[in-house]
């Protein structure tokens, strides 16, 4: 059996996360007992909520156990199977966390899913055309559910979600407005992704001036807003809300790394009737094909081009997930392991 | 035609309101023209929602100018109609403010309803029947849309709207826990209004001890949650809500005075997928007919008994609404003018 290389959580963060939380080990492969799948990953994808699942304490999911494997959606291929629906070479989608090779229960639902990458880039299923898209999907469609002429914002906006975001929006008649950290990104959101305008957070640093940023970037206010940050960003977007808006509220990167971060006049909430809908993607299965349909669709059709950060080596994991949460990538994080 | 006694709105609060905010004027009643109807105030309508109106700036309504009479709900009979739809003598729902008097343009949609106070009292039609009922209605139905079996909560349990939610929520098999000021309402909230229990939020001015309360009132966790008050009272909410948790937000009163509260954890609408939905019923019109008639069963069947402080003469309004924006009132707040 091949060799494996394995990052462990080694400890948990007291604040910032950073690489000394991460262990690398070496292992051998075990051999395969009835039913199960040896996969070699070919891609690992980081994702801003493994840095909640790092932390201990209540949440929506079990923390992150120290000592095993950092969990992780992957993409590889089948090198060796011992279940009856995969064999040898076929492309696989699955949760393989932060390591070479997985050994997958080939019958356990949900484990390993084949995909067809002649088309649709093998990547792009961890990205685009994968959990980030349906995100996106599952907060503007089920969540926000814009009108075409709806001003619709998302935080993050240069991310995998973000970018599936603009183009789901677009492609619903919205006007789309985005919040991304520096020039660049901004310049990438607005000439690449689609968007109608772009807010760079750096320069708006506090409630009022981005506030007044948003005003200008959503003359017409906002109707419905995608949330992957928080913190001021929130308390902004919450100030331009037209009545009846919509958030959804995906990630609160801003508070994962100490103190919650309070929410500055909740009263908006009553005042403008909002509504706020926390979701994770995970828990609408059912939505799944009908998203994955339509996000392949606008890539096939270039309408949503996603670009990616691409990592090289698992051992080079621990700083790009560390670059991911400070905002250093570019489109979808991933580590290329082959 | 006869004289009438107004309560204005004199002047703005600053900080809390006080009774100087308000002027007592002596007026006639004007002639009527064609359309017009004259009504005699039988009770007026205190209800916290005022206070906000007193405010200036941005909200969902226009504050209530100044030199003006106070708006708000009343009852009363006609004594005089150049209307074809009224006759004197006629039974109405209106909202002719702070005032012993009205006149209403009878053709104007929702200005003038005439009711039947044979079965109901004329009173209820302010509260457990009217406004405050359907208030609670919405929240819980169209909002919380609790299951049998679910825990659900209200603050402000022994107001107008927190008794008709206790025999709502009852009526769906679900768990009722209220929140309420001082010991003598949370006795009349668990014996005479059916909740299964209350917390008397004196005891619990903070977040965690309110928390702690929450967590021996309801054992299996909030399922939904109505909120009328805000501040730390929804922030030791979301500390116990489940995964999935409606949070149906009416009012902040906490928050009406000064600066505002801000929400603790706005994560937890992440971590457990809450919804939060701020709402207005006054914009709902089309769920009232359906409400009223399941208040008016409650009503009739001895499960909703609802309780009213009465105050006497228009010149007691001010001092009437201070002490229910501080809780003094037991049920529906009303000044009778007859």
């Amino acid at each position: 059996m091949p060799a494996n290389r394995q990052i462990l959580l080694d400890n948990r963060p007291v604040g910032q996360a950073t690489a000394s939380n991460f262990r690398l080990v070496r292992t051998e492969t075990p051999a395969l007992q009835d039913g199960q799948v040896l996969v070699r990953h070919h891609y690992l994808s980081l994702d801003p909520y493994m840095r909640g699942r790092m932390n201990d304490g209540k949440s929506y999911a079990k923390p992150q156990p120290l000592g095993q494997v950092m969990i992780g959606g992957t993409v590889g291929e089948v090198i060796e199977s011992r279940h009856p629906d995969f064999r040898s070479g076929d492309q696989v989608l699955g949760t393989g966390g932060w390591q070479e090779y997985s050994v997958a229960d080939g019958g356990a639902p949900g484990a390993l899913r084949k995909v067809d990458a002649s088309q649709t880039p093998l990547s792009y299923y961890l990205g685009a055309v994968g959990m980030p898209g349906v995100t996106a999907w599952y907060g503007l469609v089920e969540i926000i559910q814009p009108k075409a002429g709806d001003t619709v914002v998302v935080s993050a906006a240069a991310g995998a979600v973000g970018s599936a975001f603009a183009a789901l929006a677009k492609a619903r008649g919205c006007r789309v407005a985005g919040i991304a950290g520096g020039p660049e990104k901004c310049r990438y959101a607005v000439e690449e992704l689609g968007f109608d305008a772009c807010i760079d957070h750096r320069q708006h640093p506090d409630i009022k001036s981005m506030s007044q940023a948003l005003k200008a970037a959503c003359p017409d206010g906002i109707d419905g807003h995608f949330e992957n940050v928080g913190g001021h960003i929130l308390d902004a977007v919450l100030l331009r809300a037209n009545a009846f808006a919509r958030i959804a509220v995906c990630g609160m990167v801003a508070g994962y790394d100490g103190q919650p971060l309070p929410l500055q006049n909740p009263a908006l909430i009553l005042t403008n009737r909002l509504k706020l809908q926390g979701f994770i993607v995970g828990e609408h299965m059912k939505v799944w094909p009908q998203a994955l349909q339509e996000l392949s669709a606008l890539v096939a059709q270039g309408k949503l081009r996603p670009r990616e950060s691409i990592a090289q080596g698992i051992e080079s994991a621990p700083e790009a997930f560390l670059g991911l949460l400070k905002g250093k990538n570019f489109g979808k994080q991933l580590v290329k392991l082959v």
